[in-house]
């Protein structure tokens, strides 16, 4: 992997990230596929709207179907069809959220599986075992992602553990590929570093300082969006973006409000990954230039208009909004297809249109637009 | 609409039928579309599978989003984007299936919608002015089907209703467009009458006698396939086909079964919808042409292999059975879309090599091959 910074405006940057899966431009967007899909899209559908990089889940892969699945059917890019860069999470926040904790210690997280109950054990070299079996591009450092509210206590018993675990995974990947092999191994691929630390400056601090003593390709914000209140949040972005190396490529983690990210982008932030879009997509929510709709609404009963006179995907290419409420409301899969499509494209162009008015040295102007829309 | 057979292997017919919006080549299978929308799949989809005609219902559309919310809308082609022939199935038959019946008279019938309850009364004239205002290529008339099972004097009742409301249907259209324009008008349209008349060879006869008397563009046999035995519905096929009129198309209502197709279409039959390839798709029930696929299997967790090696479609060309038994565990919107492109390609398929088969005089080979396959 590779990163390069073609253009500043401030503190937003626009640049490169090159993998061996082909070239990410940034500010990126990255959707989510939890399950090895991106929901209701086919992989040629996902490339029409733009997306360059997926997020797929380590957790979910490696409880269903397995990782070791995947890799005897040829990786998770021959798997699900999609041929760009994957990034996957390492498990660590999945493992907080969905599973049953059973027990936590530093050597690893015993959990219980939320599909079946389950009992597993993870540990920072399972987690790199499990993204190389499925050939990431990214993977991602296992990480201990503190509940919100947390103590300073907890806050800090968790950043020293990721910090341990950060190592770990460093320490293992370096060691060679663990099971993969030539055509969906880990050569070229990257591993980023998590930052702790909650609401605590000193403490985020403290977890960027041990990471950097390790040396990652990358470095993500993670705990954010937890349930903390968004000016909490926006303090951790202010206080991170200009902390972060200038010269890796910086995530925030399941960050995906728009405003949101154009808040962490003029504070230097480059990637991001959100189930927003594809969530409430599935809800009747949509996104459009002139904020979001409900598509639900009696009056779109018959609206001849497309979702979004200024959008060009293939939803608002083909049909009404008339027609798309009635799906909704008959709960079709079209449905569910339709607008997930209409807000992916969506996302995709917005940071396609921010990273070209970066380019322009417009950011500025960018925003101020975006914010006078009501979200 | 014009009807041309243009070559017969026994009493197996290759045909076209031409309507203003294109052609259909016979025999024909119709994916069913209720609610303007085949379930999961978009219009191009349907386009690749090879779909030339599709079913769309009449009934569901009255209810939601309503039929002049569609003419508003530009016509049912227009507002889902499938621009190919369409019939429109008369209301009849999901009248009785699926709401709750208040009253029936002659004059039509009063039913309680199964969405929510609301109250309505459809007679031929306004089953036809729905039709109308949908844009229908191909009307069937509104029909009364009793249940199955049911005594000789209500069958001869349903019998003498549907001749009764058939005539009022043809008396309605031929009477003009009913609230329709140039744009998606009857222009060319056509108008089927449906044969009742159950288990009861004489009163079958008497429905199509009287069907005759008013002359319609097309002939279909309805009530089959409404839960009597099998022999009962195949000794129906096999009474009807003969006796349809030769030089119009011949259509067997609701009838999917591959083995039942094949035997309709020995008899003389030219049209088909079901809902078994898009329903059992969604299922997990795959057709192949090694016979049925449960793709939720555990022999399939690491099979490489596409679901079928012989089929085209866009599913077997890219994806792997272990992939789409994932996304069937996962309950993945996906895998009801993968799996409804493979089935409705494999009956459009099957139904493309019947008529082939039938236009080289191999039909007698083609069900040979076929009746050894398990279903």
């Amino acid at each position: 992997m590779n990163f390069t910074i073609i253009k500043k405006d401030g503190a937003a940057r626009a640049g490169v990230i090159e993998t061996p899966r082909g070239e990410v431009r940034t500010p990126a967007f990255m959707p989510v596929g939890t399950n090895a899909t991106v929901k209701a899209l086919c992989p040629g559908e996902l490339k029409e709207t733009g997306s360059q990089i997926i997020l797929s889940n380590t957790y979910h892969l490696y409880l269903r179907p397995g990782h070791e699945t995947i890799k005897n059917l040829g990786g998770l890019h021959r798997f699900m069809g999609w041929h760009g860069p994957i990034l996957t999470d390492s498990g660590g926040f999945q493992v907080y959220s969905l599973s049953t904790l059973r027990r936590v210690s530093d050597e690893g997280v015993e959990f219980q599986s939320h599909i079946d109950g389950s009992t597993h054990f993870m540990t920072p070299e399972t987690a790199i075992e499990i993204q190389t079996a499925l050939g990431s591009d990214i993977f991602m450092a296992f990480d201990e992602c503190p509940p919100w509210p947390a103590t300073r206590e907890e806050v800090q018993r968790a950043v020293k553990r990721t910090a341990g675990w950060a190592l770990r995974c460093k320490m293992k990947k370096d060691s060679g590929p663990s099971g993969g092999n030539a055509l969906f191994g880990p050569e070229g691929s990257a591993l980023f570093g998590i930052v702790q630390g909650g609401a605590f400056e000193e403490l985020r601090r403290e977890s960027l300082e041990e990471l950097l003593e390790t040396g990652f390709d990358g470095y993500a914000v993670g705990g954010v969006s937890v349930g903390e209140p968004k000016e909490q949040m926006h303090e951790t972005i202010k206080l991170m973006g200009p902390l972060l190396p200038a010269n890796r490529p910086r995530y925030l983690m399941g960050i995906g409000d728009l405003k949101d990210c154009l808040e962490a982008v003029r504070a230097g932030f480059d990637m991001f990954d959100c189930v927003m879009p594809t969530r409430n997509a599935r809800n009747g929510t949509l996104f459009t230039s002139a904020g979001r709709i409900s598509i639900k609404r009696t009056e779109y009963k018959e609206d001849r208009n497309p979702l979004d006179p200024d959008c060009s995907c293939y939803t608002c290419r083909n049909f009404s909004r008339g027609y798309l409420r009635h799906l909704f409301l008959s709960r079709e899969i079209l449905s569910m297809r339709l607008n997930t499509i209409h807000n992916v494209h969506f996302y995709l162009e917005f940071f396609r249109k921010m990273r070209e008015a970066i380019m322009n040295g417009r950011f500025l102007e960018f925003t101020n637009r975006w914010d006078a829309v009501e979200w």
